[in-house]
């Protein structure tokens, strides 16, 4: 078979493969499910395999998965046990396994150097520069995550139970939320109880809505949330200078510009393209480099 | 048996029981193990049986529990279910189950109006009024509890990681804890992923040492807990013009009066006495009230 590289994006939700010809031209995609590689390894592998087959199939080629070089981003790519298991059985001749957040590095700036921020239910903040990548914040929703939505929707459903105890005052935010759960503290308390990051998560876009119409509530959560986004930035930018490219990502990508501070909002430009992207990228520059 | 008031404080980690003779007079106290109404009824039982056998044997006399009257105040009391079940299985001729924060009340107020905030683990505000009771907060760690031990301890916790990342500058208190874990934040994230509120909350100590000898973050943590307290108290004074008595209780009551306003520092008094007795003055009242 000719050398094909594959670029693998593997999500809690789906998983999504490119490959590309010889040249690192994309020639077919494929999707499938879950693949979490630290939750249910077994379920990944499978939905890796998967998305490379649709993807081979899109393309047109007969595939045999055990001459081709991939190249996957998955979250949880710092767990040793995990990597380990995954990489002794995934169908490929070569494969490397780097983070979620690199990939989307590489198609946010290519080559260049430069930040990006993801904010979507989590948050994590990666920059590269002089040929070294820095991770800042992430840690997930328990400790960390501050201002991904997740954490924006944890604010609001506590704040509501400080207007329904009347220690502060309401707003049509809150009384949106008191309503859902029939004005019972208690309801709020058991589905906190068993809520997971994306449970609360459910709840950011709401804020965001009555922030978009001036409630007082979501605009003080919103400007909390990016608070802590500008202090990532400038973290960020006390390393590379804040001369670097800076590209948001995630599902709240859209809406933090017009929250956070002047200094980051002005250096913002668009991602030049998708994590999936970028994966194929990294694998068209590790699989060359070493001939394969 | 002549008749004897029995006053009952059931704590997640103890039960205190006290017995009163006719005239109201504690004659005998008793302590055993753990008396959780929610999580283990039936030790919660034994353990109120028990401490309540020791009160007798310490004021000297033989019980005949089934023909003693009993009020035990404790957590959950307003989970319908737990109460029933223990309600019905009590060795007691009569008895009643309130708030563990209505025998705090009591015990620190008397039979006066005014205030309590028990600020431990967790937080609530009590207010008496006007014969009605009010309760502000509590709810519990995950969406609650605010300026509670176990807030404080995770919110040092998430602080450190983001002076880990750089995001913000260090500390003494942020050294110590990230020593702690070997300056490694996935131990932090996997600590705070089994954490129960009570693990948290052995870091609060830790920020209130460290905020005494001036450390900027761990004063600055101790400003934010303070402040909800303030908020807290401030809600309650709406309620009643602020003009009744106010007393802080749990293992925070000494540390916060330093760092609350002023309005509220000026006002508090030290606690007439504690929740075991506040549960043997509800239990005479209640029972006297009745004849039995």
């Amino acid at each position: 078979m000719q050398a094909y590289f594959i670029g693998i994006d593997g999500g809690g939700t789906s998983c999504r493969a490119a490959v590309a010809d010889a040249d690192g031209r994309i020639i077919g995609r494929g999707r499938s499910g879950a693949s979490n590689i630290l939750t249910d390894p077994d379920t990944a592998l499978r939905h890796i395999e998967e998305a490379t087959r649709l993807a081979f199939g899109e393309a047109g080629i007969s595939a045999d998965l055990s001459e081709a070089s991939a190249l996957l981003g998955v979250a949880g790519n710092n767990v040793g046990d995990a990597v380990s298991y995954v990489q002794a059985r995934l169908p490929f001749r070569h494969s490397e396994i780097v983070s979620d957040g690199l990939i989307a590095l590489q198609g946010a700036l290519g080559d260049d150097d430069g930040a990006i921020g993801i904010v979507g239910t989590g948050t994590i903040f990666i920059l590269r520069h002089a040929d070294e990548i820095h991770y800042l914040g992430g840690w997930g929703f328990q400790v960390g995550d501050l201002g991904g939505g997740a954490r924006l929707g944890h604010a609001a459903l506590q704040e509501s139970l400080l207007v329904h105890d009347r220690i502060r005052p309401g707003s049509a935010l809150a009384a949106r939320i008191l309503d859902e759960f029939a004005h019972d503290p208690r309801k709020i308390v058991d589905f906190a109880r068993a809520a997971r990051p994306g449970d609360y998560g459910r709840y950011a876009p709401v804020v965001v809505s009555f922030a978009a119409e001036g409630d007082a509530i979501a605009l003080r959560l919103m400007k909390d949330a990016a608070s802590h986004v500008d202090e990532a930035l400038d973290a960020m930018a006390r390393i590379d200078g804040g001369t670097g490219r800076l590209c948001l990502l995630g599902g709240l990508a859209e809406i933090y510009p017009s929250y956070l501070a002047e200094r980051h909002r002005s250096r913002l430009v668009p991602p030049q393209g998708d994590a999936l992207t970028g994966a194929v990228a990294l694998a068209v520059k590790a699989f060359r480099r070493e001939g394969v």
